[in-house]
């Protein structure tokens, strides 16, 4: 009996084990698309996270917060407090800027993870990749720098149609009610 | 030694040089809860990213706009910018319900996918995977039209229910503090 | 031929089949990290899915409703009705708490899904859920009871540089460009 067998009827053993617990067992993961979509998945969310901070920076620089515990370390009196609490022209800025990659990204990983796990061509799934990522990073330069329209609605529009590709993919191969 | 056999070595063989790069290997993918699973998933997706279009339908036919330079080349004056720049009550109404999505429809696909993963009975899923996507289309309808509550209060119920239902399902089979 | 192997040939030819409709096939899903994922993942989603009953019971409590057919029950006449109609503070603060926790819980969730899946030492990966879990819930009260700063940032910030480091680790293991 080869090793490689015999190490098979291991794996095999531990396997049928974890089955009774796990239920039925398939695996589709495609190892470079998967691989390529971890890369970018990773990056466009990292990107959308930056907005975190990037508003605590103009909230801070611009002295307008949310919350009136915020302010109250950095104002003297309780008018100074109030003037603080406003909401800033480039704070809502990012903060829509954020929350647009909220409706934009995370439908890209949610779909493109599912999207992955379909088998599709490699060249295909990292083009689709790529011009989300693009698109997004686009966007939000368009955005936080009040670029003219339609700038920010182009790249939008870009990551959006990137997203429902995949999601057309994803449908037209898995369709299971 | 029969070729299924003999494909399975090779098999796995690439696997072990994977296995090297990727820590252990378990497989616990049940393929028709998760077939399931990845059509109802994209399809509330789906369903939420068109939040984001019907948003910019309401912003130009309301003609309320959020951004300076949104309202750069249709308004003529200073004045009727500064008109164009407003919130609008079915604008907002439509931008409270995508909110809803991205609360209660990103909590659904990604708790979902993990109760795909603990090998739940294939009806029981199909069930969960119907009632959220039904419910969730329920809600958009009770919310952009304004019907009369409690039928958006109870849509989103089910749909709460329906996840909450899943993560009880994870804990209760998955606890690995 | 053993039966390991028989059952192993049989479950062969089914992922063969499965195979030619769902492209090649790899598994990089290390088990014990994977099902600590599952656990701290779900009770971190389910924490924020309380945020929206929470907002319910404060809009109820502080009778401070967003839609008009929401009051539509309860207001006697239309002054009533647009008295409830308004921004309470304590209704703006969980909703601000829980748009805090789609901004993080989310990008935690998806970039931990992927770092587990690219096999860190348990104790690690253990680790890194543990700290995000209890930032989070500790952000949760720092937020809802008002707590003085930094109560509230540092929670956050600990939360933050949880994921950032998984992040780091996706990108340092997996880079497919």
């Amino acid at each position: 009996m080869p090793l490689t067998l015999f190490l098979h009827s291991l794996f095999c053993k531990r396997n049928s084990i974890l089955r009774l617990e796990m239920a039925e067992v398939v695996n589709m993961i495609d190892s470079e698309v998967f691989l390529a979509f971890t890369t970018y998945a990773t990056i466009v969310t990292v990107k959308m996270m930056i907005m975190s901070p990037m508003t605590a920076y103009f909230r801070i620089t611009r002295k307008a917060f949310g919350n009136p515990e915020d302010v109250a370390r950095q104002a003297k009196n309780e008018e100074e407090r109030k003037k603080m609490l406003r909401p800033d022209p480039d704070v809502e800025r990012v903060r829509r800027c954020h929350q647009n990659d909220l409706e934009n990204i995370v439908p890209f990983v949610l779909i493109g993870l599912l999207y992955s796990l379909t088998g599709p061509d490699l060249r295909t799934a990292v083009l689709h990749f790529r011009i989300f990522a693009g698109s997004r990073f686009c966007h939000t330069l368009a955005y936080v720098l009040a670029l003219p329209q339609p700038s920010r609605g182009l790249s939008w529009m870009v990551g959006f149609g990137a997203t429902l590709s995949m999601a057309y993919r994803v449908l037209s191969t898995v369709s299971y009610f």
